[in-house]
């Protein structure tokens, strides 16, 4: 067992956290990693109402008597979207835990708090981190240069936004990016994190619901097949590099800036939606992080956090108390 | 103590090696990290002749009877430069230890391998690294894009790529890039790393024969304050972002192809000699890797490499041996 101030303060059994991820982050699998012992999250916008949001935690709460947790991602769109009915959908349904993300969680606080929730808000730097742990979050997830989705515009990889998330947060903070074995796990303890939250790994499990094609896609990708786009738009996003990424990368490579005309199109059946449910690799983008080089297998979630923390415990209890010698 | 294949193999004390450094390498700055227990490293190009590398050698011995290497970086260069005898200076100063850089270095492994003399090579990804295993070098330094200098073109981080090399490598790997304390040894220890190798962070020390106000500025840099140039010339450099970077990157941001002729006359100055030895931050470029953003002080050698040992060993002995119970 690993215990850290984020196993004690989410009341898990293993340090480690799904990853919220937009159209993966069902009942399904949220069941799944909670049943393992990590924190299974659902994610509050693959849901099309508050309404349906409010079923999809009872039908998680039927899959699993472990504790889980809701993301609420908050982003600029195009069309307005209810976060207020969604906050209050999460708090009626009694969830004990909520990852907030995209933007500045303080308007959401005093709801959160009042219903006794936890409030860990995910970032891509330092200055984010000190800024959620001073409004009064009760832990942060630290996003490096390595994770899927946004990583934000400063290149900052895990190894130096770790320990600087050491010296300097009091709160408990999680490792987000590049992680996905026992090896991770053990260096993210290392490094002052209290435990690792997992997007792109978990995608990769028997329970995810999405299409086997694309899982398989992600076994056989290497380190080098993630690319960064939006970069010209200033909205960075790490994504497998599919045909159609690469027909993105080749617009922003254009002189001249970049018009979201030009990519909309392409990446309009970029609903992972659709392609996570018919697997048809080319049909739009999909957000995946450099750790897909690491993946080689399609195993359970149980199977997958059993593993990790076996092999993290060994990598402390042989290797390390080996190679340090009175 | 901290015990590893590299220690054995290299019979230095702690497994903390000096990255070879351009006009940095010299013997004050080799010398004090061998005597500090760790692998000091000249670098040869830093000499003008190879009758000159033959005497920094002999003036390092006199520094220190601990080992010490040679790094030998081959890059194309305008001006040719007499590789092979200065690989013949190396062997004939009797030197244990190389580090090759820069390509591959199959050319002159028959000439140290007859000699003795272990082969430590340079390398930015697996593929590299498979490939210095398979020609018979004796351990590899695998670069990620947290370092220093070139970090090659595929932007994989430490978190990543450290994890690849302990699956598929059998000779001894260090980690390079984006360490700097003991929660970095700690943790690339626990991703399968030997050791350790640092550059920047051995450039502000006291030892390191470089401008006070060079240290100064590194130590007052953030995570934030490093530049990826000569992308657009595919031969990517993480330096220093001081006013010359960022008008390079400016000139880079330009529609159609750089010419190396717009950011020579902005960079000439840049030979680290004189930025090095003037301390005029904006005179020219510098690498530096984003470990700057975790330098705070500016130690001896031997302080520096005693607090980054007993930092990972309180890390490993106490630390994460709390964190797993039974």
């Amino acid at each position: 067992m690993i215990k850290t101030r984020i196993t004690e303060m989410l009341g898990i059994d293993h340090p480690v956290v799904q990853g919220g991820m937009q159209w993966v982050g069902r009942a399904e699998l949220a069941a799944a990693v909670s049943n393992a012992g990590g924190l299974g999250i659902l994610t509050a916008l693959t849901q099309p109402t508050p309404e349906a949001l409010g079923k999809e935690i009872a039908r998680c709460r039927d899959m699993t008597d472990k504790p889980f947790a809701v993301n609420l991602t908050i982003l600029p769109t195009i069309k307005p979207v209810p976060y207020e009915e969604y906050a209050q959908a999460i708090v009626d349904s009694d969830v004990k835990t909520v990852e907030t993300a995209g933007r500045n969680p303080e308007p959401f606080l005093p709801l959160f708090k009042s219903a006794g929730i936890k409030v860990i808000h995910k970032c891509t730097s330092i200055r984010h981190s000190l800024k959620a742990e001073r409004i009064g979050c009760d832990a942060v997830s630290v996003d490096g240069f390595e994770c899927a989705g946004h990583p934000g515009e400063d290149d900052v990889t895990n190894l130096i936004l770790l320990p600087l998330a050491a010296q300097r947060l009091k709160i408990p903070f999680i490792a987000s990016g590049g992680l996905g074995d026992g090896r991770g796990l053990a260096a993210a303890l290392a490094l002052g994190a209290d435990g690792i939250n997992m997007g792109t790994r978990f995608m990769v499990t028997e329970e995810a619901p999405i299409h086997e094609k694309v899982k398989r896609a992600m076994v056989d990708a290497s380190e080098l097949d993630t690319a960064l786009i939006y970069r010209s738009l200033n909205n960075t996003a790490r994504v497998f590099k599919n045909s159609i990424a690469e027909q993105v990368l080749q617009i922003e490579s254009q002189p001249g800036a970049t018009k979201f005309e030009d990519i909309q199109p392409l990446v309009q059946g970029a609903k992972g939606k659709e392609l996570f449910e018919e697997g048809d690799l080319d049909r739009g983008i999909w957000s995946a992080g450099m750790v897909v080089g690491l993946i080689n297998d399609i195993p359970s979630c149980a199977e997958l956090v059993q593993r990790i923390v076996a092999d993290a415990e060994e990598i402390i209890n042989e290797r390390l108390a080996k190679v340090v010698q009175a």
